[in-house]
């Protein structure tokens, strides 16, 4: 089960380990929260009111479960980080270094609103009638969660709604978030490597992509020990599998689960990765059941030089849409437009879409240190779907690959 | 490893499977449909749109990946359903009986916004001047979505947000839906019991909760066959796990994975469940590794007498806060508050958390056919957490139960 190729991969995570801990410093929290306090003091803010739980895991690294129960962090403008949260996260917040307060209600819905205590508490504070910064004018959930605005609750406050202070920061990653990337890359490969080892006919979609999932994330823990932890509240460990992308039904980009069992002669598009430290990658293969028929194989060699268009076209300087018209022009010159269901890529990190979007419409410029999925790709109805997704990053003059399982068709067949 | 417990399971699931379809009926989406169109004519509305993804799901059956990319269902005063998504969703919408007519725009963010295009389409269909119903003002994603609201594209509509229109005929749960339910926890008891079996000194959390689900997940698909769609974007098959709560991390009520070793002392506290055409089912249990000492059992004891009490108070034409007040009464009685940590339980169906609350500050009256979890808990700083969670339908006198687990101390100790 542990072949070469799998010992090299693991043998190269312990050797990572040495130079570097799975996890952000603490200068560099510092760096992010400086990075928003100069904003806040542009705009003469008082304190910021987060919401949204990626930028809290951002500026924290308080990883939780997000309910009903509204959760934010209130960031003053001397740098005190205060999270408010429910009796029942009391403990959890406070074990996070880098929440240095925890203001806290009962229960959500409660005898007193939490968003009125929420108002009481920056109140005393002294923060109920200044200038407040917020990601949204209130808490938002569709688990049951129904509450008022935060400029309903402190009438003498003038809110300012700014929805994209930390994303705008997320889109630029640190030497630190991409060295998490490439770590969760490579567990990400484990995981694919084994996932094409048990793609065989007969078998089913959740018994391949559960247990290459289990085994993967086994390695994961047993290489990495202490130094792993995946700090995140969706995923854990490594996974890899094919969202229904089996067969005909690989001609739709956004399959979900059919449980398919596959068959000689099924095209697989696969999807890999791992959690670490809360950042994702993402590597997505085109995979034969057996020796593909020419039409296939003609499918998947355009597949191929689409994503080398694009990985040629992506380099600092340049904008979003220049990297999608070029693989548009691709469409154009081989008449495929008949097979396009979706744009060049995105960026991805703690979550896995992220802005900016390799899109017509998107005109942000591209610069180093952004990290992008890169999958064109052409579905052919009835026959198949044809993606590779690989994850880059972009650098001084071009991007490096993150993402480095093979690419050609010889490597690609199981059964 | 199949004991006679787990096979008395199986045989039960597929005993049921002939008495039933996994799937809701083309009538009761229509009794939907209806009951939503019936109070659109009071409000006076030509059509409704729909931006969550569970009121599309329950409308229609059309599961999907929710991104950046805007979708909505636009239900017409005539009960037509029309879905606008992007491109790479179109075939997919299409094989959704439900789905009466599919709408797209290329991509986001695209050369023109899709807020835009869907404006285009509304106004061609005669919808860009009438009274336009609306579960939000516009499409909210934190996938890097930016886009101007509804009312913004339509300046000509009155658009009137309804936020709450599917939530509340999602409070009372059908047959139809009552069965699936009940499918989920059959399979959630299964992956339990194979955690139990798993939960052994010296083995990771990760470990035994990836092997349990993994089995239980290739029983559930090999019982029920094809009659088995999981239907959901982001679960499929069974699974069961600690998600943290090993040791005195349990004393977190919502603790996220740390990999945790299981040692002779632990306190566990656990989750399982199963996806089942959507729809979920929440079981939890307390359980130790080797025999707890006194203290452990004090604590275990008092849980489950809360428990009960929750139980004896749940029936219809009560209300959901006085439940919520007659355990409370039981932690005044019992001195127990510095060990409480949140109210007495939630709905729960499509979602894992709906509203209404067994909480102090619900007044919702408890009607048959409501589905909650109940699971008042301790939890002890430094020894570990106390909690059973069960989920119940409400009768016409009471309650039935839907997880049948064992909750007494004797048939919960492992190792």
């Amino acid at each position: 089960m542990v072949t070469a190729n799998i010992r090299a991969i693991l043998y190269r995570g312990k050797e990572r380990l040495k130079k570097m801990k799975l996890e952000i410093s603490r200068e560099e929290y510092a760096r992010r929260t400086n990075a928003v306090l100069d904003s806040m003091k542009e705009k003469d803010l008082d304190a910021f009111i987060f919401w949204n739980s990626t930028s809290i895991f951002y500026l924290t690294g308080f990883a939780f479960i997000p309910t009903e129960r509204p959760m934010c962090l209130v960031l003053t403008k001397d740098g005190q980080k205060i999270m408010f949260v429910p009796r029942l996260e009391v403990e959890h917040a406070q074990e996070t270094p880098e929440v240095h307060e925890v203001w806290h209600y009962p229960e959500y819905p409660g005898e007193k609103h939490p968003m009125n205590v929420l108002a009481g508490l920056l109140s005393e504070r002294g923060l109920g009638g200044g200038n407040l910064g917020a990601d949204a004018d209130g808490y938002g959930s569709s688990q049951g969660y129904r509450g008022p605005k935060l400029s309903e609750v402190l009438p003498s406050a003038k809110v300012v709604v700014l929805r994209d202070l930390v994303e705008k920061l997320r889109m630029i990653k640190s030497q630190e978030e991409i060295a998490l990337i490439r770590e969760s890359a490579k567990w990400g490969n484990l995981a694919h490597a084994l996932l094409q080892e048990y793609s065989k006919p007969g078998r089913t979609e959740n018994e391949i992509s559960m247990r290459a999932s289990l085994e993967a994330t086994m390695m994961m823990i047993k290489t990495l020990g202490k130094s792993y932890n995946p700090l995140s509240a969706g995923r854990a460990g490594a996974s890899a599998g094919f969202r229904g992308q089996i067969g005909p039904n690989s001609a739709l980009p956004h399959a979900i689960t059919i449980n398919a069992v596959l068959k000689p002669g099924d095209v697989l598009v696969t999807g890999a990765g791992a959690s670490v430290a809360g950042y994702g990658s993402e590597l997505e293969r085109t995979m034969f059941v057996g020796e593909p028929d020419s039409k296939k194989r003609r499918f998947f060699q355009l597949m191929k030089e689409v994503q080398e268009v694009a990985f040629e076209n992506i380099r600092p300087g340049r904008k979003c849409s220049e990297v999608d018209a070029a693989v548009r022009a691709f469409y154009d010159r081989h008449n495929l437009w008949e097979y396009w269901r979706h744009h060049t890529g995105h960026a991805l990190g703690l979550l896995g879409h992220e802005a900016p979007f390799f899109d017509i419409g998107d005109d942000t410029v591209i610069q180093p240190g952004m990290v992008f999925s890169v999958e064109p790709g052409l579905y052919v109805p009835g026959l198949g779907g044809f993606r590779h997704s690989d994850t880059v990053v972009v650098t001084e003059t071009g991007i490096d690959f993150i993402t480095y399982y093979p690419r050609e068709l010889e490597n690609l067949i199981c059964g």
